[in-house]
């Protein structure tokens, strides 16, 4: 057992929060309350200082202009970056692209490597990923209502799907839709490119998420896809496999969101101290000296460094013994984590009083946005279900 | 002990919540999602039937024009209107004007109550109340910095306020200032009366709270005052009272937070309760089959429930043997409530999966704007440190 | 709603409570220390003081030589004997005897009245109830195997049970057996009064539960129903009506052990907060002046309240509206009341520190025996699911 | 970041594993049921078969007849032995002597190596650490009231100790005592050696906790120090640095409670799946199939998981970056796991249902004893604020 971190990841780690404080968090206010489509000069100009310090898409592979960091080494980098909303976007590795990028990666052909990794992967474009539907349980992915057929050389889409996140603006949608109806199950759908600007590809809304329906990147989209036609050749990955790609992303998927988790837990235990000691109470006292506060804190880093150490040794499992070997710890880390990261949230806010329920602090966005994490990719429930099942099988005879 | 519930309070309960279903609910999109500016002629209206079916002003006394409830009964009511954000100021009890016309009916001079009572018991006008400061902890009313100097027929206010609910668009403020630095500490300060539109009453801003500044009814002013003089008769109340009125506002004040919380407790069980008969899940089956989510509903039944009693025995003791004896159960009601209404919005969420955290339901609202309940009128946490003395006082010798 | 408590049932609850204080807590160290057996001498003492009081038997009718108290008073009465684990037995409101009692009061015949009702009343004879098995689930009373065969004018029991409270040393006992294997599930079985002396009836052991066997009325028997021949005039009520009997008591049941758990919450509270202002820590300061105790004796303080409220309110239910009415509230007290009770004694011990798990204090047996609520007579999970069942069924068409 | 496990430590904890399933477990129902003093036939036949397997005293140096592990491997032996409550003594690493040999091993003299260390270290006699003192707060070792005065060629022990650990039977007992009144508040102390047949070392009782005053090693000893004479040389380590002393024992100390607690917590959790899965609930299902008992699972598999890489990573960072480095976990994981330790207990009683209150399974022993584990060296809530200071030193100036 060795817990050490090389000397080398430390000292990216460092470069990467001292440019966060300096460059991303004080860009955080305009992203908190105005149009997110205004803040592309200020994206565009950190990226630029992102790729001179070659810490551009630290998940990204080498031989597409990113640092192609080790699984362990990527979430100790997601941690830092967790810490600001902004930061992931700036540093080429935000969620949806992250992960379609890493589809692409595995399964493009030459051609759709050309038109959608490479511009991807260098940040020129952004894309979406089209799975959920509003009717149908989001936890279930078996349970798909849009359908691709096959006319002649083309696709058809037909759907209905929501919570596309980023679909505003996005340059092309990664769908998961039906294309095989009567083969079993898990292989009933396919995973289809759909550039957004194809007729019948209908972005009707952008989503109103705990009081903001947001823009461009920051947004959730509501599509209607309607006899949206797209060649033959933008299927992606073997027809049928949808479900078997879109699992093979679900554990370094999963290990980005607790890892992001855990950086917001960071800036919020660290505003929560900075706050107690600054500021006074009756007599004159930091509210540091009351020991309600003192166990706040107490609790709070316990359960971080728990959350912490149970996310990097999921990430060192699946890199050393492979996904499958590691299902427990990734349906484990998912529930222990997004919990603990609320309650963080929560106690900062309450040690900051009115403030923390204004929007002077980054606060009140952690607690209204995050608020999500523990319904997407699975609710915390769901998860308990299934690593309950795997943990009963070994007792069943 | 009797729990019976009189036949008359009954039909008034009854009718409240067929209006609100018809009328009420139907105005909720457009309060979450556009300028609540824009509303008035659809409150106007909504008013006007509410006060020709007698239940305007359920706590105002009957010769301002109110229905005189008393504090069990208006208890019961507020619970009722507590569903919907908008039901308070449409029935005439919304805060601040609620406690504002209570402090008014006591301590105004005739021509206070020509000037500013009548109009507002009426809802013709709007006020605000403006105490707490960003500097100072809200919790403690004694700390105050705002000050106002007596100079000739005139008082002087000068300070920094903030928090000062729905002061945009109020005709004035009740402001808490030091008049007296000297006396005890308890008598320091005095209540005036400033008209909003007074020379150097500053709104500053709209606060931005959980991602919204809001506007006119809905918004929490920050507010300068700058050499800012009204007549020497604008004093509410007697010189150095200041504390003392607002010790006795603190009561009812409370009963009327606690059952509004109630009633969105009720209304998200009730949301709650749809969503799981209606949702199916895998195999067809309704989400209420899940052990899981019959576990929450059978734990927030029981907890809204003792919630409720609490609250209805408090409200019953501050009538019957006074707020003094009730001082006890005037604490408790606050820290003991605002949770489990925090965890039975956070549950209706869960239950309702994507949906719940987007604006297509209240529930979003909920557990935005909800979340200050823990800290205003006292952190939580101030109350249970206030009753655990009083308990302990006991034991001392 | 009226909270009042009349002036009488004060006078009685103080009485009791002085009582408890001088005669009964006393006896403590003896019970938890010593053979149940030996006890016997103080008991008859204590309760011939008891009897001449006129507080003997709160619950049994005047004729039979109780105090034939109100529901809601008897609740009140136990809550104050629950304070101490000897209060019940010796103001002869003690179970099993008092559910027994109700029993035969509705349901012997003038010759079981005779011989079993009136001296188990008169606290001459002690009885016990026999319906848990080990082999199944307790919380479904449908599930019986032990079986009663008529055989000419006999019964013939046969059957394994377990958890028979205060069996050894009974004069009889109330068995639960199928009578009717053939009937609808819940007409199936009788009760029926075996003799402890009759031959067939084994008690093999008295089982030993958190590290005591016990004796006498302290101890929880396992009996063997070996061919157990009794008279067929020994059914008790109805044949094939037993689980119909069952069900009646279980409203009233309820409330004695809800109210019991309150009364064991008041005296550990009362024995934390005497302890918190003695225990000197650090710097000579009480413990009472650390917030982190202060937060616990608020919040038990107010979970406490809310806990009594509720059963009170049940009690006031189930006899003003009957007991079909109140089967929410016969649920929601049990799964609320045991873990507020579990959780004011496990910071109780808490805050005594080592001195909290020794038996010098009365706390560490509170928390090994009371420890059971939670599963006795339902456990928690049985009672939510019951409860979400009933919420829900008005949702669903 | 490394977290393989070495092969031959794998081999090591498997041969313990299963020596405990075949030989220690089938000793259980004895030691919770009998006299202790009676089961020592046993534990030496059991001791002779670990000698011989060569697992015999894990943390003991090799030069002394042990393993001699490295603080990690023992960590992970520990838990595997905590599964047991007899496990630790058969293996020769059982609290206090554990302790004491560390100690001795560090600071004894030749003789006192020849006298104590090497019977204790070979399991040839037992000891006892004497520190808590029943009218001060044990959390703070610096409030001491037992003096040792030196006289001549001797030490005079006077003072009033409990909770000292299998005093009974004990062949010596190491007593911290006040040697230097007025020295510095931490250079006050010294440890003494005192042989329990010495006069004036006077036992006065087993206290009893939980129910049970126990004996021989399963007890808790009051001892009364009466003008106890020892010869000067029996000082153990330099005079005044008792507190040093013991503060260096901590770091492993605490490592080794909370991985005993893990391997509980193991135990726990392995017989709640083994019941859920056989106990058959109504319709013949098992109770595994009730998502409210697979949530319990999950929860648990995933806090225990969370808390084991906690205890490891403690332990490896005494072992790698010393114990000063390394106080922030050692203060952590007391209050992290010992909580979780307990619920998961609890919980596995809940599941168990009647049988879990019983003795019949180990479940009920572990529910009472390990209660303590919130309380003993030092109470959660001291630890808690322990760590909060230091955390917040960084934000102070």
């Amino acid at each position: 057992m060795d817990f050490t971190m090389p000397e080398k990841t430390k000292v990216i780690l460092e470069m990467t929060q001292e440019f966060l404080e300096k460059e991303v968090y004080p860009l955080e206010p305009h992203f908190v309350g105005k149009k997110f489509r205004d803040m592309w000069p200020e994206i565009k100009r950190c990226r630029a200082m992102v790729k001179k310090m070659e810490l551009w898409g630290p998940q990204i592979p080498k031989e597409l202009g990113g640092m192609g960091l080790s699984l362990v080494d990527h979430a100790l980098m997601t941690e830092v970056l967790g810490s600001s909303p902004l930061a992931h976007l700036i540093f080429g590795c935000q969620a949806p692209d992250a992960g379609n990028i890493e589809i692409l990666e595995k399964y493009a052909t030459p051609e759709q490597r050309e038109e959608y990794l490479v511009p991807l992967a260098n940040g020129d474009i952004r894309s979406c990923f089209s799975m959920c539907e509003p009717e149908l349980a989001g936890s279930n992915p078996t349970e798909l209502a849009t359908t691709a057929i096959r006319d002649g050389d083309q696709w058809v889409v037909n759907g209905h799907k929501w919570f596309s996140s980023s679909a505003d603006g996005a340059k092309f949608a990664i769908v998961m839709a039906v294309t095989d109806p009567d083969a079993p199950v898990y292989l009933r759908a396919s995973m289809i490119i759909v550039p957004t600007e194809t007729p019948g590809f209908n972005l009707i809304r952008n989503i109103s998420v705990m009081g903001h329906a947001g823009d461009d990147y920051a947004s959730h989209g509501e599509i209607m896809y309607q006899n949206c036609r797209v060649p033959a050749e933008n299927l992606l990955g073997p027809q049928g496999q949808g479900f078997v790609i879109a699992q093979e992303r679900l554990g370094p998927g999963r290990i980005h969101h607790c890892m992001r988790w855990i950086g917001i837990c960071n800036r919020s235990f660290d505003m929560m101290c900075k706050r107690v000691t600054e500021r006074k109470v009756g007599g004159g006292k930091p509210l540091a000296r009351k020991q309600i506060i003192q166990e706040w804190i107490a609790e709070c880093r316990a359960e971080i460094h728990a959350a912490r150490l149970m996310v990097l040794h999921a990430a060192w499992k699946i890199e050393n013994e492979g996904q499958h070997a590691a299902r427990e710890e990734v349906s484990m880390i998912k529930f222990f984590v997004a919990p603990i990261m609320l309650k963080v949230v929560d106690r900062a806010i309450q040690a900051h009083g009115a403030l923390g329920v204004s929007d002077d602090t980054i606060l009140s966005f952690f607690y209204r946005q995050e608020r999500a994490a523990r319904i997407y990719d699975g609710p915390d429930e769901v998860h308990k279900v299934v690593l309950s099942r795997r943990v009963l099988r070994g007792y069943d005879e």
